[in-house]
């Protein structure tokens, strides 16, 4: 494990306990020696999922066995193990998830088709299925509604702090509460699930409803962040939904009652999306990139991440410098509209580049002095329409290459 | 200036004369002090000329002139310069190429659209065209069927060496020549033009069938390779011929007098773009990566591009770790066809994993030694289809960020 991300919360915050959900991690051995690996979650009966994952191609096993079980939208057990990722390989994968699924509907008592799993680390080693399966009754007896924290420590890989956070939103005046906890800190790329999270409510939402909600909060959290472009087989997202709170059942997204839920949804995954940032591999600097004037929320999107994605943007704020002229090699790459003559860029909130070049009288100094510091605010202004994206990323340090250079061996 | 990388050729290779071509390289003070900055080709009448330009929507002012004066496919001078990419420069940035092209146009004594400019190194500074203007009448004296070496100096940037090559081709029994130099070492990426680079020949063939030629050599050749996925506003590749050599004239593609020139052409810019990757910026390894049974061609060059592009993929090989778990990760990113339980990885030859599984009985001496070589060869078959192709890429090593995060400063 190497050091806590400079970037780091202070601390892992109070996560309530949430009627219907109970959680326990242990240690099985998978591949770390003396920290936890695995984490169970026991849903109360009647809890309804969403579910959104990676657009890999060669997704893992148990991502079809997920995409699978979601049709039926209900979920008593998730289980979920870091060291392994039980991914590229094969047939043999795909028995281990069966496997898994079996113990855990036996330990838990409930149908196959409402227990989803994950499994994050590294990919193309046989997962060893039966140590897992030999601690799920150890699990089952630790299951607390406390247990939050141990639970976001045991799915973490080379995360170097677990990422957990909580909201609450008023349905119908009635209090709801959403805790939620991640992993991630490489692998992390836009447009695809990118990592694993799982938030829990008690709020009480019809699934199509939940699912639908689920996507547009993720396509504004955590498909809006990028590490390194790369995205894993892996990535899931899942939010329960136990239904134990007093209030009506939302059986419809343009129901006004259930706004200030999807505010809080929304606020608690890009909570969650920015801690992975901030623990980006080898991340000094955490960067919030802002594009507006775009022909449409998409093209704005896309020209937020190439600025967020280029190797030579990340590599010169880790080097302190404001080199607005990569920014914007990095917008015309995008291939979105963008009017060249009509590029305004701040930094730091201190106009950089106006009317497509630099500004008349452009003192450096604010500017340097911005790029000094741990938040980093670059915004573009491309002068086409009114589209708009913020998206997140971290800097391109020498740690990414000592952590990734030297991962497995 | 960093050191020569350790993937440079041995020597700059030997350019014979070239019946037409007249070269001549200088030092005007743009930025660099102490060394060349700006190169003139003074070609005689008649020469035709094809060119592709980045597809950079904020493309430089220099690629606007290039691309207005290449319709009419007639070349007299091409001036280049380093230190200044005269990019997001405004009006002043056209200026600045409309001074540059009057003031070539009458030392040369031909008509102002047959003169070509290019421009690379710092984006958003004016450029001091004075410089180079009062520096053309020196330069033209200088002029000489000799200098291909002092031509690919001048137009260096963070290069760590001159980049040429020569090739020779036979029409109708007689023997055309082909010299080629260029510069590039980062902001490599696929599918646009990628780099400067600037090839001659005395073969006598007609523009459009020129044209056509070079775009599609560019694709396997420039396009086929990347160094961190960056895109520069000011990439140019220029072909010229001066028909000086004895043979009827080539006037259409089909030709089949023409297939040895294809072939050189082919081979000399593929030459001159593996130089450009093995300059890559902190490269210490050259990695060829060949993906077969895609969908198509293009689907082929999109997963071996992903792979390429991989930072996860990149920094692995930098560690000279055998990672093939980062290559199926890549090939699932690409979002083409994969059959994830038919992919066979080969590295270095060896075979290591096969049906979308590690290989049984997979022994990984020889491929570990093979990582620790400067030539990695990396081989996937992705199972759908019958489309082919082969890109070439560098590791992504600490160098990188030392080079990139200090750059301006």
């Amino acid at each position: 494990m190497t050091t806590k991300s400079p970037l780091a919360p202070k601390r892992f915050p109070t996560l309530p306990e949430i009627a219907g959900v109970k959680l326990a991690a242990g240690a099985c051995g998978l591949r770390y020696k003396g920290r936890s690996d695995v984490m169970l979650a026991e849903l109360a009966p009647g809890t309804v999922i969403a579910g959104v994952f990676t657009r890999s191609l060669t997704a893992a096993a148990p991502i079809d066995w997920c995409r699978a079980a979601l049709k039926k939208g209900r979920v008593r057990a998730i289980v979920v193990n870091s060291g392994n990722a039980n991914a590229f390989t094969g047939q043999v994968g795909e028995l281990a998830v069966w496997d898994t699924v079996k113990a855990v509907a036996k330990t838990v008592g409930c149908p196959k088709n409402q227990v989803f799993v994950s499994s994050t680390g590294v990919i193309g080693e046989p997962l060893p299925v039966e140590r897992l399966t030999k601690a799920l009754p150890r699990l089952q007896k630790k299951l607390s509604p406390k247990s939050w924290k141990a639970a976001a420590n045991a799915i973490m890989t080379t995360d170097t702090f677990p990422k957990g956070a909580t909201r609450t939103a008023k349905i119908d005046g009635v209090t709801v509460t959403l805790n939620g906890f991640a992993k991630g800190s490489g692998m992390i790329a836009p447009d695809m699930a990118t990592m694993l999270g799982y938030v829990f409510t008690d709020a009480k939402i019809a699934q199509p409803v939940l699912q639908k909600t689920l996507r547009a909060a993720t396509d504004r959290s955590f498909n809006a962040i990028t590490v390194d472009s790369d995205t894993s087989t892996s990535d899931t997202v899942l939010l329960c939904a136990t239904g134990k709170a007093r209030h009506k059942a939302v059986t419809s997204l343009g129901d006004p009652r259930f706004k200030d839920f999807r505010r809080a949804l929304e606020e608690i995954m890009i909570d969650l999306a920015q801690q992975i940032v901030r623990d980006g591999e080898g991340a000094s600097k955490f960067i919030e990139v802002t594009v507006t004037g775009a022909a449409s929320t998409t093209a704005a999107k896309t020209i937020a991440l190439a600025i967020a994605n280029s190797p030579l943007v990340k590599t010169a704020i880790a080097g302190e410098d404001a080199n607005w002229g990569r920014i914007v090699m990095a917008v015309g790459k995008a291939g979105e509209k963008a009017n060249r003559d009509a590029l305004d860029i701040k930094i730091g909130g201190v106009q950089v580049a106006m009317d497509g070049l630099r500004k008349p009288g452009y003192d450096e100094t604010p500017v340097a002095l911005h790029m000094k510091g741990q938040e980093i605010d670059i915004s573009v202004d491309v002068g086409v329409g009114r589209g708009k994206a913020t998206v997140w990323t971290c800097d391109l340090t020498h740690g990414y290459i000592d952590i990734n250079a030297d991962y497995r061996t």
